[in-house]
């Protein structure tokens, strides 16, 4: 499937005028080269970059990685170099092994455009490069690859599909959990602990884990707040199988639900499956954003965010559901939907699923249910 | 303390000429605002960067804030502005306003120098500083920020003793779970778990959780391999508590251990043991990674790794102790001492303490033993 996506790059920088590309984010890696990092990403204090991609028409594409890096996941149409990223023997190189192994590989190009992403690459690497290589036009790509991972092929599904059955357990563990007198961080640990045994490793994951008042606010990390008989928490779920992320999002009660919950949790999920059932290829993100809202809004509600957006190697990408989006859906986009209400100081909810947009409508890809 | 941090800075951009600064590390945004993100840092699809300080002489110092960050931890002494990371109305922009914002503020300045960490600014940014603000001259700081932060102050440290604890608290927990048949996940999960309902919060974190001849790998992620009885099994733990990062690592074995281990864990720990004994002030790294480095060897072992590192806001900083660095040892650096033996293919250990430096010697932080 790499393959395939190195074959639309090809079209897509010959289309844009541009020769060659080098691309620097951990999500281009990822999806140009099948590489996926081991851990938890933090910014390595051995290197800037894990590592770059670059694209050279008519040479084998090439992952230059940091040397510390294990490189799981790389696809076999990729050749892989490595720089240096921590030695015992000298100082700190890792930025200067980098670049000058690029350079020696680009100083050797004739007088042509490479593609890169300005927002992702550091400086130091970028001005080394223009330094050493004149000849070279190095020109935004970001705009093109904003768009360019929206349809999924067959491998990204099935990833993807791994990342949300982690959503379905932790989303599970969470309702077994959600009871009176736990604290937000318990039920988080829980059912991060399920999710870690399940894949038999480490999962990031993004979470909000809210309770009470704490619901109001949209989101935020779990504290030791105890969730009380009679109060909403609120558990949104983004874990990462693979450098794919699942998304879901459930309201929970401890206890008899208050009528005014009961009516909103019932109200939400009604426009959240009406929602479901119009999707189809060809309708605008704009439109589907706008029927949700409204809907919310019919039931006295509102939300400050996002209807909804894509998912893939980001949690948050193309398509975005929000007002000033006219992309229209297409096959085998994977989009999360979320609509909630909130009342500022008091509560807040959101329900949340994620599809696939087919030939005529939706497949619901989410497998936990909302039940208040 | 970031009062202090802010003179110190101050003199060093003197001292080299600079007249301003404008730093994008996440390290320099703890160290000179007090800012933490709160989550695990992951890229964000929101924002190329969640922060930025500006540092203009003779001005209040300021913070320019994503404004879907909350803005934990800011000092008294820091002014806060931010910028839009996020919004439904219009497409992505954080990178722009981030960049109109910064360059309304320095196009104001007469002809000086800016320093910068290029290393850590994304390429778009500084583009843009350079093409909006033709009098500044941009230079790079990251030579003089890599040694700012290895003498820590009274409030660093108090922050250091509770990542510390957490240390202790994980190692307590994966003693206790070192038993025949566990897998590293399981025992993983436990011990971050225990991790996080005291911290009551998340608790980001890297660790190494290998059994068996995995050990020989020096380290790796925990995985679904089952702890097998006679073998040893490295846990090497590293969370951070409020941007700061403890460090710990034991070695166990499930059972009784080989003779052949036993040998070796007495010998390491004794090495680790003389070594902390020789720490002082003016001590230079490069001795004390030479003594401890011929210690092992004379066990017949060797690691190819450091034999420890300074440790702060960054998990791996200087003063690192390594064969090639000649920085002397001074009063209030923290560092990690861990040495280690490894037999290709067959098995490894490793035994960490963190010490802070002090007037005559050094005070060992970490409060956990080792024991086999």
């Amino acid at each position: 499937m790499v393959k395939d996506r190195l074959e639309r790059l090809s079209a897509a920088l010959q289309e844009n005028g541009i020769d060659h590309a080098l691309f620097s984010s951990f999500v281009s890696l990822r999806y140009f080269t099948g590489y996926q990092a081991t851990v938890e990403l933090e910014p390595s204090p051995m290197t800037p970059l894990l590592g770059v991609f670059l694209w050279i028409r008519g040479e084998q594409p090439t992952l230059y990685l940091a040397d510390m890096e294990p490189g799981d996941g790389i696809a076999g149409a990729i050749s892989r170099e490595s720089f240096s990223s921590y030695i015992i023997e000298k100082p700190m190189f890792a930025a200067q092994d980098l670049s000058a192994k690029l350079a020696a590989k680009l100083r050797a190009l004739p007088r042509s455009k490479v593609a890169v992403e300005p927002e992702e690459i550091p400086a130091a690497l970028l001005d080394a490069l223009r330094s050493d290589c004149p000849q070279l036009e190095f020109c935004s790509f970001q705009d093109v690859l904003s768009t360019f991972r929206m349809v999924k092929d067959a491998e990204e599904l099935e990833t993807m599909r791994a990342a949300l059955a982690l959503c379905d357990l932790g989303q599970g563990i969470a309702k077994q959990q959600a009871t009176a007198g736990r604290a937000e961080i318990e039920i988080f640990t829980a059912l991060r602990q399920a999710m870690e045994l399940r894949e038999g490793g480490r999962v990031p994951i993004i979470a909000d884990v809210v309770s009470g008042p704490r619901t109001a606010l949209t989101g935020g990390p779990p504290t030791a707040r105890k969730f009380e008989s009679g109060e909403l928490l609120i558990v949104d779920l983004v874990p990462r199988h693979f450098g794919y992320w699942g998304d879901s999002c459930n309201t929970f009660c401890a206890g008899e639900p208050a009528k005014e919950y009961k009516v909103a949790f019932d109200g939400l999920a009604s426009v959240l499956s009406d929602a479901i059932a119009t999707v189809r290829p060809g309708l605008r993100a704009c439109d589907l954003d706008r029927q949700v809202r409204s809907g919310v809004a019919k039931l006295g509600g509102s939300y400050p965010h996002h209807t909804g957006h894509g998912l893939g190697i980001s949690w948050h990408e193309e398509p975005r559901i929000v007002p000033y989006n006219d992309i229209p859906l297409e096959p085998n986009m994977i989009i999360a939907l979320e609509p909630g209400m909130y009342f500022e100081g008091r509560w807040g909810m959101r329900l949340e699923y994620v599809l696939r947009v087919t030939e005529s409508g939706a497949d619901l890809l989410s497998k936990y249910r909302h039940e208040l």
